[in-house]
């Protein structure tokens, strides 16, 4: 079966990463087209919109999406394209690769990040000279979405936890927690539950007490990037947006103005969510061979300058 | 002149940790009244109201509240209590000791927290089935109140970083950046704005690049929990919340209820708060050498259990 693949660079080195992911998938010999569209701030500069309709419609067609990063626009590009996706979830794994610099380097975690609503709902109103409000919504239905697709994801019997801070949100970040534990108990899937702020210290003392975690948008949005400054920074790190139809996949890291144009960002992150792309797709076995590669390049090298080598992502992709 | 303070010790620990800060306090000679006043999950039990009126009413018409924690019910008193003192922002030191084992032993960061808005409005609704809101305020007002009081609390030259997620909440965040930024230029102070994930990644590989730190009211929950990771836990960790005529101090610890009643918990927490309290009263040198004689505690010993030693509440509030 012919896969199309939306592939859309974005801004500083998303156009260096994202052609060295491609060549790994078509070293693959699948059967995948690749299409691309523009996104962004040079996108923004040259047309007035960070997200052109075309591109947008690109990545609602496609059957999955590969974006790298947007500067200042990052916002205006990958919010609306999680909604091209119609993505409920957003995968965030963190994990410490051996030999890599990490802070904690115990730590193996994947966030299951709610995608749609939360503080990201785009309700926001100037109510008087003093005054903005803006609308958080939960509602059990994406909860419960969410809820089975984790269900679904963790292994037997592993469990996950529900973060949350319903001891002040009680009503939304309450309906969110009674929907997420009910339809993990109707699985008969173990939960445990940790408040926001109890898990961001928690998971710095002991990160190997957690596993999966289940959490609202902004939740998520800030405590994978916590994961992230455990395991060594950004650098790594892949993404997964998962709608029922339709996905995006994206690395962490944002355009890194400092080094883009010079060919020596590193590609690895924008591999793995290729990786992350594969096992979407149903090629598990390719996605797997990708992981698995990575992390013998890790290993044994070569290294791009932010994991202390000097080779250049040509030669990282190659090795790869 | 002389000085109330209400003490409010709470449950679990609240009631050993509490007494030792009252100790060291009243150690020191000062012209300081103290009056009780109950709260927290055996009020509850008893009375079916975790916070009293006569309690609200004590901390409102003190000079100072010391309060020490409380269980189950936590939010139904430390959120009113905060209100009872009509506080507008919450300190938060985080700050590794020598000698206590820190995930980041170079960990020296004070949170400036809003107090009083965010997410923590209370303005929530179930508007139907499927569909809960919460209301997200920001006021220019409150954000200037807190910037006005960040700029007499670093020192000249020093500067503060803005936290917040304005990217995605454009017209809430959007609205404090540009309060506090305002505020921060009209006096002079140097601001550096990082976003709220970007911030929780940086924090954990190098916490020295962070100094004081202004945010809205969950970033300030969720943040300074991250840092109490930093440090080695809530054990050590200091809190107060300020208002214009009116201030609570605590301790950022829970009620411990595994040691609860054996007479062993760590009082250095509370100790700290009660070095806040005297500060924010005037008697400046006074709590400077009680927050001395808890390094030199740390330093020398006894220490508690928490901190690998076997000295009890009363040996190590002795000590100091
Ligand atoms: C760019 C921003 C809107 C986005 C988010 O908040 O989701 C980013 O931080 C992320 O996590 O992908
Ligand atoms: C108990 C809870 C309501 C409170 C908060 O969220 O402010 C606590 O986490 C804190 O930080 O003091």
């Amino acid at each position: 079966m012919s896969h199309t693949i939306a592939v859309i660079e974005g801004d500083g080195i998303g156009q260096e990463v994202i052609p060295a992911a491609v060549d790994v998938l078509e070293s693959l010999d699948l059967d995948l087209e690749f299409v691309e569209g523009d996104a962004g701030d040079a996108v923004k500069e040259a047309t007035g919109e960070a997200l052109p309709q075309e591109t947008y419609d690109l990545a609602a067609d496609a059957d999955a999406t590969l974006f790298g990063a947007a500067g200042e626009t990052a916002a205006d590009v990958i919010l609306p394209l999680r909604d091209a996706v119609d993505s409920f979830v957003n995968i965030r794994p963190a994990k410490a690769y051996p030999g890599v610099d990490a802070v904690r380097p115990e730590t193996d975690l994947v966030f299951l990040r709610e995608n749609t609503e939360g503080v990201y709902s785009g309700h926001e109103d100037d109510l008087s000279e003093d005054l903005s409000t803006l609308t958080r919504v939960v509602t059990t239905s994406a909860s419960e979405k969410l809820a089975e697709f984790a269900c679904e994801y963790v292994d037997d019997g592993e469990g996950f936890s529900v973060v949350h801070k319903a001891n002040v949100m009680r009503k939304t970040d309450g309906r969110f927690r009674d929907a997420v534990v009910r339809v993990a108990d109707e699985h008969g899937v173990d939960t445990d539950e940790v408040l926001m702020d109890a898990f961001a210290t928690r998971v710095c003392l002991d990160p190997e007490q957690f596993d999966t975690i289940v959490c609202p948008n902004l939740a998520g949005d800030v405590l994978s990037d916590l994961a992230a400054g455990l395991v060594g920074g950004l650098g790594l790190l892949p993404s997964a947006n998962i709608g029922d139809d339709n996905a995006l996949f994206e690395p962490v890291h944002g355009t890194a103005p400092d080094i883009a144009g010079q060919g020596v960002a590193n590609p690895m992150a924008t591999v793995l969510s290729a990786a992350m792309l594969l096992n979407h797709l149903g090629y598990s076995e390719e996605s797997d061979r990708v992981e698995t590669a990575v992390e013998t390049v890790l290993a044994e090298g070569p290294r791009t300058a932010d994991l202390g080598g000097d080779a250049d992502t040509e030669a990282v992709t190659q090795a790869i």
